[in-house]
């Protein structure tokens, strides 16, 4: 026991009536929703990094948190912090993890001293996990963060950082394959430009599609049995990251030939700093048959970078999670918090309170998207909507040619007159279910 | 004469030092940058709808303007209307000009009778463009405006809009041929949606991949020599609309198998609000061969709307041309001011200052465009920067795999060292031209 | 009876499990919410020119809609249109109802004649008031849509428009007085610059501060009871208006001696306009005694312009009545739904469940906001937080001065520790009651 | 001589032909400019933090500068950065330099040992000022970047921060006195909140006018002869900033009695984040007489954050100069570059580059306003726009009432024409001289 969290039981489910601050009011791992138990629908995720790597500063400021395994440099307070970890995923009950090399093992003086940090460090992961439930949903390499990568990984101008970001993914791809890890991702903060003045974009993305060939090549190698994602952002760091959305990540794996090997990891605080709704991102990568997993957070509207807040609203997220249901739910993917506690919250009961109130909310927001999907009440309003498209001769027209059309059209016989959209009524019809 | 220009003389080159607000002072047509006219570079076209068909009125407002050829609603008056046209076209000097159906003819109460309106006017226009230089950049099908278009045209809920657009853009395929068009554009305004819940997204975009096709097979059906080019926008009218930006346009047009059949038209203000630069969407579109035309205007920063205005700071529009030259400059593309008065610039010279002014700022910009290419120095850090991926051992390496990768790195030979990026450098060598 | 709202009975309130459209589902006007009666809590309002003078159109489109009182351009069809509302009110038995000159008379040729025509129809209107509970919330000039006003009406360069603007004011103010109206407003969208190029921003600012003077004064000589309020903006449709925010609006009232005798009317979509919360700007104005009344309605955090929908999100309502609860609730003001219907929406019947799902979402905030308030858990956190400050010795300081503080601090008495701020546990806190 | 700079010669004036990237192309100190030596125009000053304190890190990653006085945590390294600093200041020759204590001091453990440590630091610092001639623009207090402030300083809901903020700004303002500072600045990044519902606003707002209060009470009881200084910014790091912006600045000093005493910083950046554009906050500043210094930067319109980079567009920075030079020019203000290196500019040679370079655009932008101002032609366009107002009759009106302006409009006297506001020509004009 490190003794962070030492006041603090596990967190269990007590009923929408209950003002236990440290207790689930909505998620009930066990209750059923549309016949699958609702923690294998959600299929919550802590992520390592904004739980336990994060100190609390930001652009203005210093760190603010204060922690037992603090400073963050060495072996020995790598696992403590592994250990405070595993105690709150013991409190939390949430069935899966997920993390960046830079968070769980102390950068080495070389590569090699990096890489044996990392394969100790998971080694003492494994060990936690064995008689715990929780699993691994993804790792990651985290090539953002050190100096080396300030112009890109991937798309460094220099070849020498390419490749020690190579060597990097290998080396996390098989700590992720020895952990059981259910999907590898990859998150290019620093792929893409500060300024177009110094960038050859043609050459970069070349570059960016090698690498990403190489390790879908090595996935199949090694047989790793996840899916490997990435994970769309438009910028910051980077004025510009070259994955800016869910529309240009599949333009790009089309483009390099991996449309079929390579599915999203989509963020809701992404999403609103590429001009999107979480959801529209969502219903893009379902309707292309792309969508992974995601990383449930919430980005404040006001504030024009990334709030990485946990979700606090329902009716978005009831909204997100009815794409996911409406594209069969997640199979390799979850729902991770890529969130992190205000800078202001300090304690232990609030990083716990901070998971509660988030898995309730997305709880919440899972039982009102089934509902709807239920009711039926959304897909019959669209199947009325184009209805007109099951008629035969509109679908004879869609592999015709204009010349036929025109004279269609010009014979007089059509007359297109608008129908209501009935967009508030459907946001009507939404808000019973919210 | 329409009498609306009378008090002003055809527009001369002056040079730099005249304070005359109706003379160029930098455009000067036959001066030869890096060996060819200016006016062969530029390529300026006048755009017909916010020069004429526009009145002033914004959301909160009605028209401001009054020109003797309103109500636009009968083809007398569109006639007079094109008399103007052409006689501002005499005063600027510019070889080209853009139009939408709707700008230039009256819409009929049937289809057939706005194909007559159409075909009377083009056939005006042929006229009026015998013994001038004036030719036409591209045409294009207004497919927003009316209430039909409401839900979309090719994206429409309704079978019989899709057909109804299919028709409209054969017609105006047709007379941009029949005019000797350029190019021929589409804009999709209402391509996209108002709310998810009542859209199917991902019906939409296979219609919209059909129709494109369709378009694609038209042109070549009947010889049109042009350019199909479709036209970036994230958003306004729609809350979404499909071609959100170079990127999504791109891999679009993979999916639809187009990519070898559609150039894009970028605009300055679109890429401002789909959270881009200007160059940043050239570079990308010359990137992928698929640079065709620009709308040039500006987006005011401040404004969270498409504000169309002419364009008027050079440092900028020296980075577009940049991009331009570097790709090779225009072919059947040009430089349409998709610009517009301010609605309290009433007066008739307003508009022809508001075409000089931008034209002088067209023209500087591309003699510092040019002046950059020629001095050689961002082509040289470039080189300087990417110099490591010359060695044959960093190109190899991009056919490697990750083990081999590893094994060097893991071996100790390479410890990459941040190189300075020279932003700033960069920068100031830019100001040197502009 | 227009026949307009044919089909169409009064709404009721049918509770939470009702699945009619058409029925409200937790407005219940005689619920006694903290003692009070819902109707009179909440004083709902519809918005005159949203609902009958809108025609559908944007910047891209022309009308959609198809009303019988269109054209809108003659005393007759002013009366159509009055039917019409009056037919909706009754429908929807909200208190109140609120207009700008323009909505309800056609201009006339001249000034005497739109006054002729305004004094006719509030006349009719009178009339129609007689027997129906419904009354005037408030009335309002509309100075931003007629060409006269496009440079601004009491900040006009030209003095003619500043009288034109003063005259108009005193007549819908006399219109208001005599339909009993309960507030005045003013909102200033040309009140502002296109370019400062071009304007004079001091001299502006004194004369609209002149201007509301004699609103002011006038007000007193005829002895309207009602509330002058002014309504912040930040642009659009002016670049700049004047009126930016609550605390630029308040430090004009107090700069001109205003802030005693003018309120503001706050709108949800000009907070998110102007980068703040509708709750921030509602906390600012009660925390200066100025919170006068709302324009209820909801932004689209993706758009950059006003998009003016009807409210649907309970939570952000919720905290938004928090704070006009907090402040002791409204006095004159009320919930005027500054929003409009989606220009797809073409139906009487998308008008009635516009403003019916717009009026439940309140109705929940609003419970929520008074369960909130009398469960104390915020003020209780609040009162917790600034506890320090409750001490003698911290009070005394506020009256001190820097040495004697830094003679304290110096003997190192204090050394300040940070405390959790406990956001994600009070995010999590309102969320019980959401 | 602390070998950082060694390579680098004094930079010199070399004319605009120049290609030496190290040389002023258009900044001659002594050059007349209005009859004034640009240097005395410009007032340029060096900001210690982003020049020598700033380590290269953003919240992706890490510092990425290596500096000789790195780690910045002892008093020895400290003298060895100030040496660094005052050979920078020998190599620019720029005439100011500004700093905040926790840039030029180690934090101590306790307030005393901080104060000793800035105590000896300005000593030093006095001493290398002798004989030179580089002087201190402004001194202030950093009160957001210590984990103790991070729920504000002034505005903290714990009186003991409230009163370490007091005692630490009595140090820096008797630092800044014993270097002759000709201002004071408060800059309060953490007055404001995270989120309204732990926040006392009214209570925050209070102390903060009290806390300035005091502020302005010791200036005059320690005969500091400098301006007191309060620098507006919407929100980063707080969610949102009391000083919001100019015009919430101005309105917060006149409700607490201070706007005869404080002016006002005004930052690019800040103005850009808040919505508006640099000259409007400079105008408004301006137009209130409280104008007293600015923050030259460039804020990246694409990113919602602070960017704080170099200026380098000359067409903005012009219009900026424009407006200092019509309100009489700096008095004890001046410009400071509140910018900093882009993260990937290592090297010495960058640091000096971004200086010349932007020290080269302002001395632009200020000979295009000398420009300007010399021709007259914008202050002409606004006598002529505004000419209506200089007839008495309309003086008269504005002391009039709204009852007899209604009679003259009524009796149909008047009929106001809209004339043109001519932007284009206007911006047309500007381009003249940028």
């Amino acid at each position: 026991m490190t003794g962070f969290f030492r006041d603090i039981a596990p967190v269990t489910y007590e009923g929408a009536d209950s003002d236990n601050p440290l207790a689930f009011r909505h998620y009930d791992p066990d209750e059923l929703v549309m016949g699958r138990r609702m923690e294998d629908h959600l299929r919550f995720a802590v992520a390592y990094w904004h739980s336990f790597a994060w100190e609390g500063g930001d652009p203005f400021g210093g760190p603010t948190f204060q922690r037992p395994w603090y400073p963050q440099d060495d072996m020995a307070r790598a696992r403590d912090k592994a250990d405070a970890a595993f105690e709150m995923f013991d409190i939390l009950g949430q069935p899966f993890f997920c993390w960046h090399d830079a968070d769980i093992r102390p950068e080495g003086a070389t590569f090699a001293e990096s890489l044996r940090n990392l394969e100790e460090i998971t080694d003492y992961f494994a060990q936690k996990m064995e008689g715990r439930k929780v699993r691994l949903l993804w790792g990651t390499a985290n090539m953002f963060s050190h100096r080396r990568f300030m112009a890109g990984a991937a798309t460094n101008p220099d070849p020498d950082v390419f490749a020690w970001a190579a060597a990097t993914v290998k080396t996390c791809m098989d700590a992720t394959q020895k952990l059981g890890g259910q999907n590898y991702v990859l998150w290019g903060g620093r792929e893409g430009y500060e300024t177009l003045l110094n960038t050859d974009l043609g050459r970069e993305l070349d570059h960016m599609g090698r690498f990403l060939s190489m390790v879908v090549d090595y996935k199949h190698k090694i047989g790793f049995e996840g899916a490997i994602l990435v994970e769309p952002k438009p910028q910051e760091p980077s004025k510009h990251q070259y994955d800016f959305d869910v529309a240009t990540c599949i333009g790009f794996l089309r483009k390099y030939g991996l449309e079929n090997e390579v599915r999203l990891n989509i963020e809701q605080g992404h999403a609103i700093l590429a001009g999107h709704s979480f959801e529209h991102e969502l219903a893009l990568a379902a309707a292309e048959g792309m969508l992974g997993s995601i990383d449930m957070n919430r980005n404040d509207y006001q504030s024009g970078w990334d709030t990485d807040q946990f979700p606090n609203t329902v009716p978005e997220v009831a909204l997100a999670y009815y794409h996911v249901l409406k594209s069969g739910g997640f199979t390799t993917g979850g729902t991770n918090f890529d969130a992190r506690l205000r800078r202001q919250s300090l304690d232990a009961q609030d990083l716990i309170a901070a998971h509660v109130g988030a898995m309730d909310v997305c709880a919440r927001g899972l039982k009102s998207a089934a509902a709807m999907i239920g009711d039926g009440g959304l897909e019959a309003a669209l199947a009325d909507r184009y209805a007109g498209w099951d008629n035969p001769q509109a679908q004879a027209m869609l592999t015709s040619d204009l010349d036929t059309i025109f004279d269609r059209v010009c014979s007089g016989e059509i007359d297109p007159q608008p129908r209501s959209g009935r967009q508030e009524m459907l946001e009507n019809y939404v808000n019973q279910f919210v």
